[in-house]
């Protein structure tokens, strides 16, 4: 069989018994991740701007679009779950091939659940479940072939591999025959587009929320048996040899079925450029030993990875967006609150005196001995006392997941931004407790914004 | 000024006066083509497979499919236009670039001007010619900046550069400012995609259709300021790098608008694989200057080029497709009917048996001293009398372009499929009276079917 005929059979053949339970719950706290980021960037101006052109151009509005308080049909809410959950880069990431994996195949899921909700195809906590899990399998899958050459040339590896993770997913829930499958494979890779030239701008985030919208409608088509070529991954004109210099679909179909993709996730702990998260954990972590008045401070002296310093010299902040380019702010916010969540990077956070005072007082050299995954933190109180802290490996890399607590926590700091506690506390039960729901439509319904 | 905003700023400022008339012409022709494609395949079940399944997620149904009875939103109906357009390949081709250049442009401009009849915004015939003419120039343009790495890699150019013409086209008529062009030519490359491995399957056609409703989306974002990168074309992670392992972006530019690209534009004069033209032209000739019978012939010996007979050996036909590609074919036809229309490669084709006992007569043998462009043709009839004739260079080259009549014959031959005569004669007759009409909206009206 080729690449793309075993990756249709596996995730036809599926059955939910065949997914160790180890998986499903790391299922959920990805989709958990998923959804406190697409609540949090509902309100974003990207989804406002998608929004205020599409909606016109909508079918039935059958489904809800998360954290909002609009409906639409779900290939379009399949893009706008895309966007807001993409928009402020705090999704999920797999460092082994940097695919934000959750926000094609979750975006569509959660569309295509809304739509059929209380139907004959409404979709159960257990069958979205499956169907997420083997969507972010053959995406990350797909993307294991073609990484690093693939993405070092320029190509948005999320949207590129998301279109067939939600072909995939959609698939499944559509209980497309493997023909089928390998067709909607073939309709996926004739979609699979987005370049990183679009990074810093709207159009990044539009990227993963067309895959999702575009998966979708690749396994409608497949499912009514509109035709695609069969060997969308390793024919010579596919996928493989048109947008990778080098790659080896080996990697594709290696332990397929017994490895699963979800494994390898990762969850980012805070809302900022990757390269100071070790300074927030290792201030946050001061903080929280040593119970930190931040009016005590007299300064701080950070010896940081030569990396940090190249990227996030900026001390005299303007902008929002500059302070999640700041070692400064880091550390700031890392002693004086303990956290870096989206509120710990607005135009208020850089105008807080609290927080200005300490990035004032904070030093930072650049040392080699220091990784980009370490900092040395050095705290001297005005009583003259000094703390010192060396932190050996970040919060969110794969050997320090974060706790289903902090992903709680990240979930109830951004929800909060946008609906209200009552409405944010039984989201996250609900979405806790989805491998039980009869109707996931009942989920998306808890994170409809209800107006004001 | 980087080539993305040459090109934006030469699509925002072109007025209608900076066009020549011989440009405009050439526009009407190949509108002509485009429009006889158009409801040509409107029947086929490419079509008819895309409806049924996405129909029931269109939005507001203000715009008509060409020669469908059904109704959609614009951004549908520019793709069902391009599947219809485009799934007999018999649209036209930029020899230089490969590009099928009017499907992409051509069916996002109906579906808009569809949409607008009898509003503010209804496009007049001369906008809807600049617009196509731009779009087209725009899309061949980076055509030609990319060819032929990007197309012999495997991409679809069609497509791939198709999204950036619907962009351009639709762009014009939304009056965009330079900053909105470059913003949708960004949203353009976010989206190109469409890959050689689908051919032969529905997926084709799906592609330049995908491309025309992306465009349209690409420009209706940049309207409303929805943001991309700015460099879609030239950036380090742009179009050109990303797609193309060789690329000479000045090309793009080049003589940029003192050349028009329509200039370099070919129709297919027949419905089939390129290489068997010489023959059905020479035959056809054959035929026209001494009014053959065929029941008179007793053999017809061709010497082709020998990559005729590796593609097109084919005499023992089974299915209505092997003829495309069949050199005893296409003898046939050109000496039974002079033409080599839709009709001409049916399965009642393929058993009419005037047809088929010319089939039988016909030999053909490789000669390398014949050129792909080339056909030598001796027919020895019952009587013992022998005619030769050899075809210098096919018609449809760049060289001898289908004369106007012959542009109308084809349109009749492939709309007579889909729609009553006297509608075929008054659409033909509207479409070429476009410079004069005040709402491209009632020439949509006039290619629409009307239910049996």
């Amino acid at each position: 069989m080729s690449v793309t005929e075993q990756l249709a059979t596996f995730v036809t053949n599926s059955r939910t018994t065949d997914i160790p339970p180890q998986i499903y719950a790391e299922a959920k706290r990805a989709i958990i991740n998923y959804m406190g980021c697409a609540i949090g960037g509902a309100n974003e101006p990207a989804l406002d701007n998608a929004l205020d052109v599409l909606l016109p151009f909508t079918g039935k509005a059958t489904s809800h679009v998360l954290g909002r308080s609009e409906t639409c049909d779900p290939l379009y809410a399949s893009l706008f779950n895309g966007i807001g959950s993409h928009v402020h880069e705090y999704d999920d990431t797999i460092p082994k091939n940097y695919i934000h994996p959750s926000i094609p195949v979750a975006s569509a899921l959660f569309a295509y659940a809304s739509a059929n909700q209380g139907s004959d195809q409404a979709v159960t906590g257990e069958e979205f479940l499956q169907a997420f899990i083997l969507g972010f399998d053959i995406e990350s899958r797909i993307g294991n072939a073609v990484y690093p050459s693939h993405y070092e040339a320029g190509w948005h590896i999320t949207s590129t591999t998301g279109v067939f993770g939600a072909a995939a997913a959609i698939g499944k829930l559509l209980k497309l025959d493997t023909k089928q499958m390998v067709w909607a494979f073939g309709l996926a890779a004739t979609q699979a587009a987005g370049i990183r030239e679009m990074f810093g701008s709207m159009a990044k985030s539009f990227q993963p929320g067309r895959a999702a919208q575009n998966g979708y409608t690749a396994a409608l088509l497949a499912k009514n048996n509109f035709t695609a070529g069969e060997k969308a991954l390793e024919g010579p004109r596919g996928f493989a040899t048109i947008t990778a210099t080098e790659y080896d679909l080996d990697k594709a179909v290696d332990q397929l079925g017994e490895h699963y993709e979800l494994l390898d996730n990762a969850y980012k702990p805070y809302a900022c450029g990757l390269v100071v998260h070790p300074t927030i954990d290792a201030c946050s972590q001061i903080r929280e030993m040593h119970n930190i008045d931040p009016a005590t401070v007299e300064r701080i002296d950070l010896r940081v990875a030569p990396l940090v310093l190249d990227l996030c010299n900026h001390k005299d902040l303007k902008r929002a967006l500059q302070s999640k380019y700041s070692i400064y702010h880091a550390a700031a916010i890392g002693l004086a609150r303990g956290k870096g969540g989206l509120r710990e990077f607005t135009d208020e956070a850089v105008a807080d005196p609290v927080l200005s005072d300490l990035r004032s007082r904070t030093n930072a050299v650049a040392d080699e001995s220091i990784t980009d995954d370490q900092a040395d933190v050095t705290l001297t109180l005005k009583s003259g006392e000094s703390i010192h802290f060396f932190l050996e490996a970040s919060l969110g890399n794969m050997d320090r997941p974060l706790s289903n607590a902090q992903l709680d926590d990240k979930f109830i700091d951004q929800a909060t931004l946008v609906l209200p506690q009552a409405q944010v506390d039984a989201l996250l039960a609900a979405t806790w407790e989805i491998s039980s729901c009869e109707d996931v439509g009942s989920i998306v319904d808890l994170a409809v914004h209800k107006g004001d």
